[in-house]
């Protein structure tokens, strides 16, 4: 199943001629999660082929425009689209008051429902569930009420290998409870361990995103053994004081959260503008991690 | 001197991958004005090499998205990139409590100023002069109050031939009077008309933006022999139902407009999502008015 990120937009409260501000797109098992949505957004969008029709959850991290000013025009294009089905945006408590007075102002009528889920509280929350993802949110610590997503795939059943079906003629009604690890009991008494009729499931992937964020040591145990982690690294560490001054991180401190979460793989971006070149910040990550790429406007990471 | 609009934005309310929301910049004499500002502006900005630290003057037509949600996005990057500069802002009355509440809502502190100038009333009014320039705006027709903007250079002074300064020693002194008009006398009685020693400035230059609005007579009368004309064109002529109830005009009304008013030259552009190929729009305006252009990102038009 796809589990997979989409960068529509690295760059910091100052965009670039190549850099958008913030906004991702997670495809995970076909259900698309909007992550930020900064100015631009529903161009890069386009541009990059997504279906905005088929986003039905929009998570904003932060009330700053660079991670939310391109919701506005977003939903009204969703409406002159035809959009009826729901949409459901989950951004720090309050926000909900502040986009409904500004349809208003700008004579916005929507044809479909909005479903706010308020961002609140200082531990790691579930705010979203199907069948097959879960969504958490945690605290991050900025100049605002700030949070980061967590984006886990379910456990998922056992995979019953084929030949063992008709080897021991397993009836269908068998199939649900062997799925879910019991042995099979043959109609001549003999006893199959389920490890020899199944072979295990793929592991459950995850993915976190953490925009924007100064560093603090606890933010590791929220992503802990997560196997993509998307930091913001704003800042190389020669600007360590004015990332700390402005609620950011540096490529290292990403880096090192990286490292402490266990993480598998790390994405670094919200880049400052002041950066023509990134490569100064992925050197930087990788002397203590490694496995890490630097966000670019239209790639796209499979977990 | 300069006297040119550079197009960054096309589209109408739904941007498409090659055309942003309605946003204009005039340079006349060296002077920056951004007319309407949708979202995505700041981005465009920077791609066609405008310095936005040179605009001062931010022209909004009326509060619909498709003409506005670039603005809180531009100012706030503005501010960071340390503007002191105090910039006007000519927008529909009301405007001023609606971005101010915004900014507070976004945790914006602008380190300018912003002189807001309302926009009100039925008839013509002079909204901004300097030495070189005035602007005029004017009532559209709409489904919101929206407003249309005629730039116009001020009558010039005579030019003086060089030859006549030295050929009857005209005195500094007399100088600014002779660009004014005035006939000369010589020390030596002789009568010297103006005519025989200036020639004519220039013919003073205009351009006109009208959008968003729906067709009517009167509009023409607002931009009378304008140099350049900007007139939105949503809808070809099939659609002209569409057009009406939704307060757009057809490429061709665009063009009846632009006859009837003795324009110079005529750019449509706010072309609705629908047309991938415009060429249509432009057949059926030039039909009418043969001199008409249609607008692209990044073209720029002298007047």
């Amino acid at each position: 199943m796809v589990f997979e990120l989409t960068i529509l937009g690295s760059s910091s409260a100052m965009p670039t001629s190549q850099r958008y501000p913030s906004a991702h797109v997670l495809n995970a098992h076909e259900r698309f999660f909007l992550i930020d949505c900064g100015e631009g957004t529903q161009i890069q969008i386009r541009k990059y082929n997504i279906k905005y029709g088929r986003i039905h959850h929009i998570f904003i991290t932060h009330l700053h425009g660079d991670h939310v000013f391109g919701l506005y025009g977003m939903l009204s294009s969703m409406n002159l689209s035809g959009r009826e089905s729901p949409l459901s945006i989950y951004a720090p408590a309050g926000f909900q008051n502040i986009l409904i007075s500004h349809l208003s102002d700008f004579d916005i009528h929507l044809n479909y429902e909005i479903d706010f889920v308020p961002l609140m509280g200082k531990d790691p929350s579930g705010i979203y569930e199907d069948k097959n993802i879960s969504v958490v949110s945690f605290p991050l610590k900025h100049r605002v009420p700030t949070f980061g997503f967590l984006f886990r795939e379910k456990e998922r059943e056992r995979n019953i290998i084929k030949e063992a079906i008709s080897k021991y003629s397993i009836p269908v009604s068998e199939i649900h409870k062997i799925k879910k690890g019991s042995d099979f009991q043959t109609p001549d008494g003999k006893h199959i361990p389920n490890g020899e009729i199944t072979i295990d499931p793929p592991e459950p992937r995850s993915f976190a995103y953490c925009s924007d964020t100064m560093y603090f040591k606890r933010l590791s145990s929220f992503v802990r053994n997560v196997d993509l982690l998307y930091h913001e690294a704003t800042f190389a560490s020669d600007n360590k004081e004015l990332a700390k001054k402005t609620g950011h991180s540096t490529a290292e401190q990403a880096a090192i959260t990286a490292r402490d979460a266990g993480a598998g793989k790390l994405i670094i971006g919200h880049f400052s503008a002041r950066y023509k070149d990134v490569s100064c910040l992925l050197e930087e990550a990788r002397k203590i991690f490694p496995d890490t790429v630097a966000a670019e406007e239209g790639s796209v990471i499979t977990v």
